[in-house]
């Protein structure tokens, strides 16, 4: 299939190196020209501009939306409402929150144009060779296009999900589950750490990879990491976060849904950026109040 | 070689099977004799005791223990402490507190019998086709028996983890962070179950197996789960626990480690025990108190 | 003084008992007529409706608006933009977030009409003898309505917090505490209930009132629920929320802050609402998928 | 009446003083003298041992028992078994773990001592002029030292709870639900710091002092901390911590009670003790590892 793709990310590229893999002709465009001329060394057409690539397309036109979040999106959404036509197809990768999914959708919809949100999960790997997609959309219309699914995705790895939204739906939840999970796996490992024994981390890994309760991809990639850097002793235990958590928490409070697990995740990544706690002044102030404990002074 | 395997529930039956396949010569016991006459039909011998069993192997003497933790395990142990000789070795295979395969190593030390605590991971699924090891005790011993671990684990999955106890200990922290994954995946889709979306949980289950980062082992459980029951109605939301989870929260509070999720992993589980609590029904109390706010009558 | 008030439910009629206590003129109005008749007994003046009311104060004009948050505060505030002047005053007392606080300090100030938002603790015992007020908007007007609250509130019963919304920032973050201090006594007491001990819940909350560290109000409260039923049995332990708990968390997502603990409050209330759960089915089932485990099945 | 009393420290001390200025006869003894020396300059008795104190005593005896929880306790105990005869009377007033007080109970009973454990509330202030007791042994002996609880408490401050054990029992939950409530406090403040408001938090605990829900000595504990030290630029957020809340929490791991707050109360406080964590740098490299998100290098 022939089809254009807008942003040229570590998602993005990924993406498109796996179209061209898989024989499909695509038109890329990216703010930075660089990964463009990359890219078509490589079989892909790099346009100048959305309103280039889009000319370069023929109806029922096909775009793939692979931009950052927020205002990136909208600000791409808008300008393809205003060069597509009727029956054209936009494909939202990125990670969005729903809500701005279905809004975008309905206002596409004004115009007669398809809109998908597709959550994508897999890391940048995945997105080159084989990532797993959650898709919202018109289910009719999404015929159409799996077959882009079909070849990006690793077997059994895309689902139509449901009407618009519930494509990020997924993916949102898929990140709170990831949260607990790496989480949990975190904690176990400091358990480990702070324990009597001296583990080496990387076998530990490696046992709980293969025939564990617990394998995974995550365990497998806790694996890599402690190959590299066997305690972790070149980095910072900063844990920072880029959204997705933060709305499955939203989420979870505004469907009156206890989700302790998902929410202390995310919790922990706030307190790890901090190496202080106005909290924990309050708490070091009272005991001193009422017990005459000891308090740590400031240095 | 030639093992004796105590202990024929559904993990220890399973471990014989394994052993079979793979050419052992495993001599059976269990209170029940039942197992044993199945496992003779496949090539096992069953001997009606643990004395008979010890009595028909060669020194140095093999003997897996595979029955439930605790006393169980004491009886049998301290049976065996009477029966075994210098230089023959026990392999304690079941899900006991580190603390006693520590204790119980020393115990046997005193006559010469080497200890081996093995966590077993992987389910009675595991335990027939191949599982994973982490296994405490003398490294030099260790050599002995490591051939049966290499047959019985599937390809890297078994770990010489360090001296008596880390095996169990392994296992435990194995177990917390399990608790801590599986309540991640059950808040996620108890957020689905609320949603305004209408999803098939198979569906969702299969997607994240296949290509995202929460793909492993428990998700795909979690899709065999969906697959019988779509909705699971016909299960109460009980979470009945077997000791790992507190035992790995104890030890945190020992080691003054921080770790949210797996504690309230273990919470949560109390809690599913219960329909109603009596702190709710003191914040309910409170509530009406200062505020006037209605209550819940009990019926 | 002289001033308007209303809404006569229980927080605004027993501010009105307590204003007219105090000597001030209390023109008041309300959807339901029969308050304000019973308080006419009592010396206020009971307005038809709003317009009414204002035109029964001179400029400049202070209006106490004490009516359920959301629409019903926007509709009153609307329906006193239209009537106001400038230098005219309005105080929101009720438990509105403070962002729509902020709005309407600013549609109201674009008239040249001051507005305060009030936050207001100490239930409605309080309202009627001694409250606690934490006041946003401006200062120096403040000072022109500063008697009201100096009558109002317990002696240092009140605080200018600063500018507009920061009256009901503190109240919303005032009760976000007050949900885990009443967790945090539940939680104890279920422990209490829970143990070998047969303890008298009235006592216990009776000397943990006096000279104890936690003596409080709350612990006062309890002492008082659990003097009417000492086993609370007449009731259900459902732990409703009226809203500032779930904003509280929320402003923590947005200020990256880890509160864990008003978290945890917050949630055990939404668990509070299901007897079953679907994240307990899930975890009950997988279980069962990995290990065997027998499930409790649905009645 | 007339008592010895072993162990002056803050506590020890201060309820000398509090026993002298009822009246009370008060032979002290400690293993530093220098506080014995000031205390008789007040009218008590300094011993230079403990059996010169007991035998300054008339049968049946009276001892309170004011030293450090674990060893201490164990070792004054079994001094005073060997000195005391059938009839006299020990109460233990330190934060001894209830376990243990059952146990010395059950020990001294064989000698025919009667043992009482008494929780002590109300930090060192309290313990001079007015605290709360929660106070566990035999019901019929307590009528002959309860003069001594009327005098040391606040009016209605003490409670016979029980049997042997109850009384440290109680004061293990008060101190359960005391790190609740100070966690719940210091989170609220944590908001306020990260807020947009410039809050002055003397101000915001003395009003939510006068009058509020969430009134108490906690709370104005913390507006004396912040009069002295408005934004506590003195000292560090690490919250220590004496053993009571760890075993209320290892009680309800025993007792299969969820209480998240104070579980999660406990935890951070162990957070606290660390800068930089190692379930930190887990999470840190699993985002690189699946994401390509950079980490946060260590120095």
């Amino acid at each position: 299939m022939k089809l254009g793709l807008i942003g040229l990310g570590k998602m993005g590229y990924n993406l498109t190196l796996n179209l061209l893999n898989h024989g499909h002709e695509v038109i890329v465009s990216d703010i930075n020209p660089e990964p463009g001329r990359e890219l078509e060394k490589l079989g892909a057409v790099a346009a100048s501009g959305i309103a280039e690539l889009t000319a370069q397309l023929a109806r029922p036109r096909i775009v793939w939306v692979m931009v950052p979040a927020g205002a990136p999106v909208d600000s791409v959404v808008d300008t393809l409402a205003g060069l597509l036509d009727e029956g054209d197809i936009v494909i939202e990768g990125g990670n969005s929150h729903y809500k701005d999914s279905i809004a975008r959708a309905e206002k596409l919809s004004a115009r007669g144009i398809h809109f998908f949100d597709a959550g994508t999960s897999g890391g940048t790997e995945g997105a080159a060779q084989g990532a797993c997609f959650m898709i919202g959309g018109n289910s009719e219309v999404f015929e159409a296009i799996e077959p882009l699914f079909r070849d990006l995705a690793v077997e059994k790895g895309y689902l139509y999900a449901g009407p618009s939204g519930s494509g990020h739906f997924l993916k949102m939840i898929h990140n709170g589950i990831e949260y607990g999970m790496m989480q949990a796996i975190a904690e176990g490992f400091e358990l480990l750490e702070k324990s009597p024994y001296n583990f080496n981390y990387e076998d530990v890994a490696r046992v709980w990879s293969n025939g564990s309760v617990i394998r995974g991809w995550l365990m497998e990639l806790t694996e890599s990491a402690f190959s590299k850097d066997p305690k972790l002793s070149g980095i910072r235990g900063v844990m920072q976060s880029s959204g997705e958590g933060k709305w499955t928490v939203q989420t979870a409070l505004d469907l009156e849904a206890s989700t302790p697990v998902i929410a202390l995740s995310l919790l922990m990544r706030y307190r790890s950026l901090e190496e202080n706690t106005f909290h924990g002044k309050v708490v070091a102030a009272l005991r001193n109040e009422f017990g005459g404990h000891a308090v740590v002074k400031a240095e």
